[in-house]
């Protein structure tokens, strides 16, 4: 089976949480916009699964991902899709719910950083929207930043298992994402996630288990992984940031 | 087995969903916030269950849906659960996966609905956001609103099996939240959203059906069903609304 991740490129976006559930697997995908537009790939190719008008079940938006001739979209549950499929889940229905109920709460949490660069709506501009960026996110790292922090601090805490895993003893894809999160607190609030970390240590150890694990450092050198940039879900603007 | 329901008292907010798809159903739940507080229940109850430091798997935030020993979080998480064990939700994997994907997309809808009145975060007072709420609910009424609608409409369409229901030909949870959505645009923006309606026959035709279940009819009547109102998810803020 070769799945194909159907997402805009150049950014990371949502389909990163996907992406690093595929790499850790080891799963055979294609990210359908690098392939040559004359191959039917490209950013065409994205917006033709948006508007094609043969699609039963058609997705809202991107990441979708087809495997085979089932197109499951929205990143939350791609994820339980291929949690499944490659052990990067619990297999009790109990662990199961648990593990998609954190990463629920990770969309939530993503939702909150996309939202202090663009509190208006995603159809302004950056610059359109300065002054209420900085109050958002204000807001944001004062109270929402701790509060969601202190919650994943506290589920590595009561695991209880060995290991720097948020759900039992084994990887899921919730740590993948979770290493995400906090790679992109890292790059977009410099000053102030940063200092957040320091007194959040099961938090910054889950990263770097994350980001040793032979496939997923594979891939982060690889020309697969886009770097982090303004284009995307997280942004580094300086002055939304706090001193650390 | 008698569900536990937690959640604040005096809103329906996101339980709401959670407590259509139990009266769909005709479960047995526990409306926890309504139990004396002599009795274990109240608004402390629903505090304690989010700082009690004995359970292992804590919930971020509520709705929490307790059955038996398992607790389940995250709205669509619990919608998810229900409507397996319920019929709420097609038997098979695809089927299963996709109302999931419409769960998810209405919940991505619904937090941009609840944006529209607090864009700079929620620990502000609507009063200290006053001027961002009418750029984000401009900016909500010219973009986002139609393109939600349109693309629900949509799946309405595509579905092409005889009846109101956006999966199939079995009600699920999806029409019971999209029930509950079209009621709240309703509520919250009498003039713009009951315009945009007008040219959406599927979406007004499917709450109809919602709104005429017998159980949803008999809910809606009783004192369980909590009313619209201004502390909710949906408000009704007449200089947010544009001319109907």
């Amino acid at each position: 089976m070769i799945y194909q991740l159907y997402y805009w490129p150049g950014i990371q976006g949502r389909a990163e949480y996907v992406r690093l559930a595929l790499e850790e697997a080891g799963a055979s995908y294609i990210d359908v916009a690098l392939v040559p537009d004359s191959q039917g790939g490209g950013e065409a190719a994205i917006a033709r699964l948006l508007h094609d008008e043969r699609i039963d079940r058609p997705p809202f938006a991107v990441p979708c991902l087809a495997a085979g001739r089932q197109l499951i979209g929205q990143t939350a549950n791609i994820l339980l899709f291929l949690g499944e499929r490659h052990r990067l889940a619990p297999r009790g229905a109990a662990g199961r719910f648990w593990t998609h109920q954190l990463q629920l709460t990770i969309n939530d949490f993503i939702v909150e950083i996309h939202d202090t660069h663009h509190p208006l709506g995603g159809a302004l501009y950056y610059q359109q929207q300065k002054a209420a960026a900085r109050r958002r996110s204000r807001e944001f790292l004062r109270h929402r930043l701790p509060k969601y922090l202190d919650y994943f601090e506290r589920v590595l805490l009561r695991n209880g298992k060995r290991g720097a895993w948020m759900v039992g003893s084994r990887l899921t894809y919730v740590d993948l994402s979770m290493a995400q999160v906090i790679a992109g607190l890292r790059y977009a609030f410099p000053g102030a996630a940063v200092r957040a970390l320091r007194s959040r240590p099961r938090l910054r150890a889950l990263q770097r288990a994350v980001f040793e694990r032979p496939r997923i450092r594979r891939y982060l050198a690889s020309d697969r992984r886009v770097a982090f940039n303004n284009d995307d879900l997280y942004r580094r603007y300086p002055e939304l940031d706090s001193p650390g």
